[in-house]
Formats: structure tokens, sequence, C-alpha cells
């Protein structure tokens, strides 16, 4: 009897990182770090698992959405559906009646994204690898079928596609061996929240400078004035060598970021990131030919890969940063690090939050190992927020993340933390007045 | 003591179109048309009616996304929030933790929609007044205190709304009177879904120029000889000065559109809807360059006033197409529909589905008396399904569209049609044998 999937868990796991301004920005004050977290599971007792993140309310509609994904994946034969992941990540996203939900985009592309990359952690977990390695070992070929070329032919064919990946699989060997051994360089936010006093950026940014950070990231955009304030007393603590980016999360239109940004620049920035609306192609391309030589950066908002196509295509990036739980999964990420590598854009991802720094470590290494070919200018956001919670946690020493050596995902959660910090029902929110049993590792 | 708003009534409504093919098209084979139905209620006994169009699974997702925006509004003072729904709209759209879900996209946006639309239903039956009518007599002030130009205003700054409201209220009494003798004009999609037998598209044809409509669209798509024998079967039957348009429903890659355009444009095409991915503002502009004179339509599927300001501003689209709700509510087709006008881009609204044409009517009436002033080029859709479920329905003579009197939005479903046809557990769906009870009008 072949193996079918089962039903899936799907649990509303919610953390209170609003009670400590953990992850304040311009455009999310309050942020409760959330996972919409599915595991799937198959009749030969094999499971995975993936999550959308979210920051707390709406988290429960991530759940329903997981739930109608289910209804498609049920029943399929396993050994089938992992022989053509492209086939079953066209079978779920170009479901007709989800599909009209977004198209592509929102809650249910986030769903989707959430069971695509359980299904490839229940993968990797069989094949006994971590995702990265068993990314890196698929020959071009099998790459360029993981891919759906619908509405990117214009920019990228199957054909250009197995060429960029030929030429990426060259000396792959020895860069397995390098990362094994030297990591993968990484940048950190963790100093840089806008909810957090002078005093505490200052210790942060003095922790960062000690653990190895070469390479650090600052929230902007709530205040122009309070933002070269800080700007200024984080580049007099780091001084001149330390990489500084700011991040506007989305807080400007498109001449108050050109402004600003101008303003901000002699204090010597890197990137920029998510400067306006995460659709407006067209201006992050006027934004980005005002402020050049900063770079300008995007990604963790970018709904598919079509906007990121468009990004690319136009030169309105310089910076791609792509995010594990944001596009429909490990299928749709392939096609957008191909389509980064195309056009000559350094991939840095998006992290931090809940198990992203956990998941798209993997997506990074692999682009290293059988896309791009090299981390020059390229660095893994690393936030130290909530990795405790994970089976295997990110790793990061001396400003670098060491590459996971364990099989699946990364995207797997304790048992108890699936238990304690459940919403609402979980000791953390159905007592208020409880301690965090479980609090953040930092 | 002032009124607040109370718990909505959420109801699942969905109707089996897919048993008779009626709604397909090259992307969705099978819709069951639905409406995750929301009635905002107030404590002084007012009440409102929007919802979410979705085709049938998922629409219980649309749904729960409507309960996470309930949060937002229960307890809101009914007399300020009227008085300010430009604020009502930035409180429930830029909700931090709701936003990450989009941002400002998919089922999330969509639901912020329908509580929108709802709270104008009731705004409109307080006033005694259609929609059209209310949203026609603001002064142009008063509209552009409901446009959010955040993103916008590299494109539109409120002056400039300002300046053309102002100009679009010239001359406004002549035409509402007019309007209210002539009506609107309409053009038809009912007779050309993929699903039909050419004898049932003859048949619906013939009826459809009986009944006064000089335009008619026809789904196209799936594959390309089947389009070019259908259209030319078409043609000969209507002649050559009725109105021809074709929609592929997003189904082709660019350079395929421009290719298969061309191939069908000798039969005399006035535009082609949705030839790509709604997100690809380049792959429009690219097909708009190399079809033209055949003009390109699209937005039933654009997420939000950001992508609409990008098509437009770039020439992409020579047709608009606003869908009532698709993007966040009357406020953000207010502003689109100010961009358009903007543009010079005639706007002609996607209809059709559940409870369209009785809503986006009004928009496009709005769009008439204050700010286009013509209707010159410009049709809404009309689709004959469905209408006898709601309190008011759409209402069309030869080939227009009358302007609605009775007070409201017309979104409000019969009470009957939310007991029968409520999922799973109406008689439609609980009785799959059940006679429906209620058959479609035609």
């Amino acid at each position: 009897m072949t193996a079918v999937f089962e039903p899936f868990d799907v649990v509303d796991v919610r953390f209170p990182t609003s009670r400590e301004h953990d992850g304040s920005d311009a455009m999310n004050p309050d942020p409760d770090y959330s996972a919409a977290y599915v595991v799937v599971r198959t009749s030969a007792g094999e499971s995975g698992a993936g999550f959308v993140f979210t920051i707390g309310r709406g988290n429960e509609v991530a759940a329903s959405a997981i739930r109608a994904v289910e209804r498609l994946v049920v029943g399929l034969d396993v050994e089938e559906t992992l022989a053509d992941m492209g086939a079953f990540w066209r079978l779920i996203v170009h479901d007709s009646q989800l599909r009209w939900l977004g198209p592509e985009k929102g809650v249910v592309h986030m769903a989707i994204g959430a069971v695509v990359n359980a299904v490839w952690d229940l993968y990797a977990k069989r094949e006994g690898k971590p995702l990265w390695q068993l990314l890196g070992e698929l020959t071009p070929e099998q790459l360029v079928a993981l891919i759906d070329f619908r509405h990117l032919s214009d920019a990228l064919t199957p054909a250009e596609a197995l060429e960029i990946l030929t030429r990426g699989a060259a000396g792959k060997d020895a860069r397995v061996a390098a990362l094994l051994a030297d990591g993968y360089p990484a940048y950190t936010t963790s100093a840089g929240w806008l909810g957090y006093s002078d005093a505490k950026v200052e210790l942060l940014v003095k922790e960062a400078l000690a653990d190895g950070f070469t390479h650090l990231k600052l929230k902007v955009g709530a205040d122009a004035d309070d933002d070269e304030r800080r700007l200024e007393m984080v580049r007099s603590l780091v001084g001149p060598d330390v990489l500084l980016s700011i991040d506007a999360n989305q807080a400007w239109d498109v001449g108050e970021a050109i402004d600003t940004i101008g303003r901000l620049a002699p204090y010597g920035l890197y990137w920029v990131e998510e400067p306006t609306s995460p659709d407006d192609v067209a201006g992050h391309r006027a934004i980005a030919q005002a402020v050049a030589p900063v770079r300008v950066a995007t990604g963790e908002h970018v709904a598919n890969r079509v906007v990121f196509k468009q990004l690319l295509a136009a030169g309105a990036i310089d910076v791609c940063q792509i995010d594990a739980c944001r596009v429909a999964g490990v299928n749709e990420n392939v096609a957008i690090l191909v389509l980064a590598a195309k056009y000559g854009v350094p991939v840095c991802p998006h992290a931090g939050g809940v198990g992203l720094c956990e998941v798209v470590q993997h997506l990074a290494m692999f682009d290293l190992v059988a896309v791009s070919g090299s981390t020059q200018n390229r660095w893994i956001e690393f936030v130290d927020h909530l990795h405790e919670h994970f089976v295997v946690p990110a790793r990061v020493q001396g400003g670098r993340y060491l590459a996971p050596t364990l099989p699946g995902s990364g995207a797997e959660l304790l048992p108890t933390t699936l238990i304690d910090y459940r919403y609402p029902d979980g000791v953390v929110w159905s007592d208020p007045q409880s301690t965090d049993p479980h609090p953040q590792g930092r």
C-alpha cells in the first residue's frame, strides 16, 4: 500500500513579544510574533512542519487558509508528490477557487507557502539531509522542474534557467566544504528596533560588535529627526568601517523617501530597506535612481515571483530580500533566486520574527551552493529572538550562520512551545499574569 | 447615549453555479459564486450589508478575515465614524497586525472592503439615498478626505485631487437628471462563457442583441484555435458594428498574449481584458504597446490603489476596470476613480459574479456624476446571474443600467437566500439532490 497524506495538524501559536517592544518599527509598533503552524503527516508516519509568520491579530485567518489548502492535499500519494514537487506546487497554487482569493498573494498564498515548506521539511527529513543540502544536490534539470514559468517567461525561460543553474553548479563541492567550515555571513537587526531606548540600543550595538557582526541595521521612518539622531549615535559607536543599513518598513512615499535618505546618507548607509510600498515597482526604481550609491533593498512583503520579476528586470532593487514564508514556499523562492542571479542582484534574506532565521538560511545556503555561487555582498538577517523554541535552532557565531547539518528545514517547533503558546488557550495567553515559561534566550 | 457598532453577522453564502458552467473561463472552470457576507449593526438598530465575492472554496477564509476586522470596529461611535469615513478607512486598513497579512492585498484587504462597503450601505440607508447619490452629493473637499494618499502622492496629491473633483463637479445636476432619465450604458458577458456550447452561445448572442446590447464580451485563453473559431462565429452573428471585447482571465504570458491577440485582432476587438498576471504592470505595458489599437483592460484582480497608480501612470491600461469588492471598498475606489480621471483612462467596472453588478453600478454612476463627467467609451459589465437574490436587484433595460433610486449600496441579500444558500447547512448544500429553491431568473 502506498503512503498518502493525512489530515494536517494546524496550531495558532503566538508569542507575547509586544510586551518588550521587540520587533517594533515604523509601521508595526506592537507585534506579537506568531505562527500559523502546520504539520503535514503521511499514512507511513512521516511528518514535516511549516508555518505562516504573522505579527498577531489575524493569525487565525492564516490557520483557516491552511485548512482550505489541506483539502487539496489529503489523500495525495506521497511518492508521486515528492517525485514531482513542481506539479504539486502548481496543483495547489493554481486551484482556481483558492487562487481567486489572491491571486497568488496575501493570506492564501502564504498558507500555500506553509504547506509547500512543510512537505519540503518532510522530504528533507526522509532523505536525512538539511534542506539546503537536499536542494543543493538536485540537478539543474530537477531544479528547473520546480519552477512555474507561468507569467515569468518574458523575463526567464526554462532554457535560460537551466543555463544559469548549470553554470551555478560548477565548483559546488568546494563551496559546500567552505560553507560547512566557515558558515555564511550574517547581519543583525537586534540592536535597532524603534521601541528601544538609546541606552538599550547602545548596549546592544556594543554586544553586536563584540559578537563579531560587521553589518548592523536600524529601524527608521517614524520621525526623521529621531532617525538622524539615532543614526549619528550608532555611527559614532561603530566607527567608519562597520556597515550600517536602515529599514523604513514602507513608511515613506516616494518623494519623502528620497528626501529622507538624502538627509541620512552622510552617516554612511549600505542599503535602505522597504523605503515605500512593496507593490510599487516604479516607486522603488525612482528611489533607487535618486539615492544611489545607497542601495535599495526590498522583498519581505513582495507577494510573488511576478512582482520580483519586475523589481529585478527594472533595476528597481539592488538587494533582493527573499522571505521563507511570504511567497508560496521553496519552489517560488527557487524561481526568485534564479531571477536574481539572471539580473546579477545579490540575495540577502529577510529573517527575524519567529522561525524565519531557521528556515531562510537554507535558501541562502542553497543559493551559495548551486545558484549564485557567492557570499560576496550577501548576508542573512539575524535577530536573536525566539530561537529556543525550535528543535533545530539557527546558530550564529562570530557574525556568521553555521550551516545546519541536521535533517529538515528548521521549521519544527518544540512540543512544549505548541502547548504553552497556543492561542488563546496556552498558559501564556489564558493567564496574562503568568510568567513566560520560556523567556527569550538573550 | 450615542450609538456604537455591535457585533457583525457573518454568513458564508454559496451558489451552485458550477452545475451549469455559468461563469466558466480560461482560469476558472467551475466557479461556485459565493459571498462572505457581513451585516454591520449599530446599537440604534441600523444596519448595512457588504460582502467579499469569491468563487467557492476559501469563502470561509474570507469570513474568518471579516471576523478579524470585526474586533477593530465593534464599539466605535457611529456618528464619529460616519462623519470621518477617511479616518475609519485608515484605522482598519493600517492596523499593523492585520496589515502584515497583505499588506493591502488578498483576503484581509477584501474583508476590509466588505466592512467598509457595509458601513457605506448603512450610511446611505440612513440618508435615504442610493449610494451613488450620497457620494455624488459630497463636496470635492469631503471626497478628498475619503482618500488615503499614502503611497500615492508621487502620482496624485490632495491638491490635484481637489482640482480634479472640483472640475468634475461642474454641471453635476444636468448629469444626474440625464442618468435618472437614460441610465448608464452596459455591456454583457452573459453569452460568452467558455463552458457553453456553440448553440448556447448563438442563442444568447441573439438574445443580447434583441435586448439592446451593442457591446459583448467573450471569454478566451484556453485554446487559441477554439477562440478564433468562436470569435469568427460571433462576429458573423453580430455584424461589423457591434463592439466585441475578449477576456483571457490572466491565461497568457506576455509574448503569448501579444501573439494571440494579433491573431484574433482581425475579427475586430474593442478591448482585451486581463491578458496576463494582474500584478504585471510592465507586462501590461508591453502588451498594450504591441497590440494597439486594441485596448488593454484590467482591474478586477488588481490588489490596491498602488498597483492601479502604476498601471495608469505607465500607460499600461487603456480601460480601468474597478471592482467593488477586491480593493478596500468605496474609499479606495474613489481614489482609483480620481487617478483614472487624472490619466484620462475610462473606467468600465468589472461586474457579474454575485452582487457585483448591484454594488459597482453605484461607483460608475458616481464617476459620471462627480468625477469623469462622461459615459463616453464607458460601459458597466452586466451578467444576468443571481440578481433575484438581492433586495434591490440591478435593473438593465435596452442595454443600459437604470439608476437605482432606493436607499443603500445594493449589497443586501434576501433573508431566504441567507437561509437556503448558507454553506454548508443551507438546503442547497445539505441536500445535494434538492432542487434549487430559487433558480436563476433568466
